[in-house]
């Protein structure tokens, strides 16, 4: 059976990086390892340029009918000034919600071969491996009602609604313990249930579905404390499991732990295994088009999408090994460069691995 | 005029690192530098056993009455299965709502002395002096509606609502400004306004108020970026301003890049500069009664209430003078002991403080 990828290369360095992946995938695909057809489509301000929406309706027919989708980045400061529904980030919330991406992983691992680029002290952060589930398709990013009105004083005010269904806290709880079996089976949920109504439901809940992991140890841990302890000691934690906002701010915390962003994939997952991958950095407009920028966080983004959304673990795994057998060869890109090691360009990284395949 | 001090010890840790803070308070009033009278009630865990409430009327009073409140700590396991409403972190949610204490001050600053105490790198945070300025009474802590309910397929949902008005807005803009003008004059505002539209009102009022100091320069950070640069890049920030839910996040992840909570104090204002003072540390329910509890934000918080509740700045200068010579004279408690420094307890730790006014 072909698999339907689909590829969104966006804005900024998105064109560089994804060119790297397609050209990873296309060389399984020539040594018949990975059967395949790639379909193109535009995605945030490209798409916005193109066709006057960040996710047009070209774009949504063939993701739709994707059985996975790969992105690079989108946004660019030229959008600033553009009214916000035309913005590019809301190009990547219009295909999380029109697909019910809900399931978002991101993982953040500390390479020992980049341990020094971290900020933090190495006996805090070596070793780290944390997977962090963020729920993607509701909470206050969804949540109606919202707006800005004005009130019978005449004054303005601001608003939004975080709310989460029993059902929206058990997919996403059901993801995250899945995923703690076939790791180290211990589970942090993270929550305000000291201060919120909806936190104290996401605890209800994620206390009721642990009855069906009895493997599975399961901790709560307020979302203050949380960006505490991830600063203090990151690598008590092995999967943690939180709702869109906690979960945009403390998996962006834990991946700059590491020091190396720019190595770092995830995935966003809908309850068919169809997925957006996508690198956890932006688009870093400032250095597009001078193939400088890292491929590696895409590739990886690759290997995930092979992994949970193609059934393909063992083309991930491979991908995965060789981009450790690059950095153990001491290629790196300028983000990651430090002295004893070869800088190399966008291409070139993009080539090693392919080589080491 | 003598000024009116409620002294709440609280829970766990509370009364002992207080009674510090008192000793210092009572030996400014013996050399006749301080005109106060004390008055003690209960808050937290302590009230709720006393009175059945964690902020009791007689609290109520006393509180309402007084110039500036001095606070320990609240909270401990035994009071985990109590009812929301009875447990007793709602009993300082209760008091910063009934005060008005809007204006929430957090700084994240890193004593030389105590420079390998952080689990970042030397490089990336000596130095680091943040004031963070958190909204208190409002946002999504207080929002109404809010509620676990059970919609119309009989499924329940959990909800609150995020909202600001202009006016709330404002007031917590202007106390970040008047801070920011008496520091380096740099004021970044963290919000999500890519997302919320109350970020977008928040930001909006932000712009608008900063005409009113041009000296005064202006940025804004979305929150995930900013919990990256706080671990990447802290020392670029000198005053931040967000919403109470941010910054509960982000105060808290701030101090502990210090790797001294046990240092850090805290003041929370309202407009007629009524503060309740606190060390931003917990109530450590584990290490109470044992003198061995760091006393020292206890004593910086109640400098920050000389300074900005009862105007006598220069006594807080010399408290805050007086813990500098504490920490160059080697002595530590604990939580900050390192190999080559003395260990003392808390009394003791309390008693050098005054020998050194
Ligand atoms: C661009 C923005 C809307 C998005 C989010 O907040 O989800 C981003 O920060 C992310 O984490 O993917
Ligand atoms: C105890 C809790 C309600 C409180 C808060 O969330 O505000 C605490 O975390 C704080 O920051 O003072």
């Amino acid at each position: 059976m072909s698999h339907n990828i689909l590829i969104l290369p966006g804005d900024g360095i998105g064109p560089e990086i994804i060119g790297e992946a397609v050209k990873v995938l296309n060389a399984l695909k020539a040594e018949g390892s990975l059967d395949m057809e790639l379909q193109f489509a535009k995605l945030g301000g490209s798409a916005y340029d193109a066709e006057g929406s960040p996710y047009p309706e070209s774009t949504q027919k063939l993701a739709k009918a994707s059985d996975a989708i790969l992105l690079g980045a989108v946004g660019g400061p030229q959008y600033d000034n553009l009214d916000r529904p035309l913005r590019p980030e809301r190009g990547l919330l219009g295909i999380r919600s029109h697909l019910e991406l809900f399931g978002n992983l991101r993982p953040a691992v500390l390479y020992k071969e980049l341990a020094n680029a971290s900020s933090l002290k190495p006996e805090i952060v070596s070793g780290l491996d944390i997977m962090i589930v963020r729920e993607l398709t509701g909470g206050i990013y969804f949540g109606q009602p919202r707006g800005i009105e004005t009130n019978e004083d005449g004054e303005r005010f601001g608003y939004n609604t975080l709310v989460y269904k029993e059902s929206e806290i058990e997919r996403i709880g059901r993801v995250a313990f899945d995923i703690a079996m076939k790791r180290d089976k211990r589970l942090c949920s993270v929550d305000k249930a000291n201060v919120l109504e909806a936190s104290e439901l996401w605890r209800e809940v994620m206390e009721r579905i642990a009855k069906e992991y009895p493997e599975v140890e399961l901790s709560h841990m307020y979302v203050d404390n949380a960006a505490m302890q991830l600063v203090m000691k990151p690598k008590q934690f092995d999967v943690m499991v939180t709702t869109n906002m906690f979960g945009d701010i403390l998996s962006d915390q834990a991946s700059m732990l590491t020091g190396s962003i720019g190595m770092l994939p995830s995935a966003s997952l809908n309850a068919s295994k169809q997925g957006l991958y996508e690198p956890s950095h932006g688009s870093a407009p400032d250095i597009a088009g001078q193939n400088i920028a890292n491929p590696l966080a895409t590739i990886l983004s690759a290997a995930m999408m092979l992994r949970y959304s193609l059934d393909q673990g063992e083309l991930a795994d491979r991908i995965e090994a060789a981009v450790q057998t690059v950095l153990a060869n001491g290629l790196r890109t300028a983000d990651i460069y430090e002295e004893g090691t070869t800088k190399v360009g966008t291409a070139e990284m993009g080539d090693a691995v392919i080589a080491a395949l």
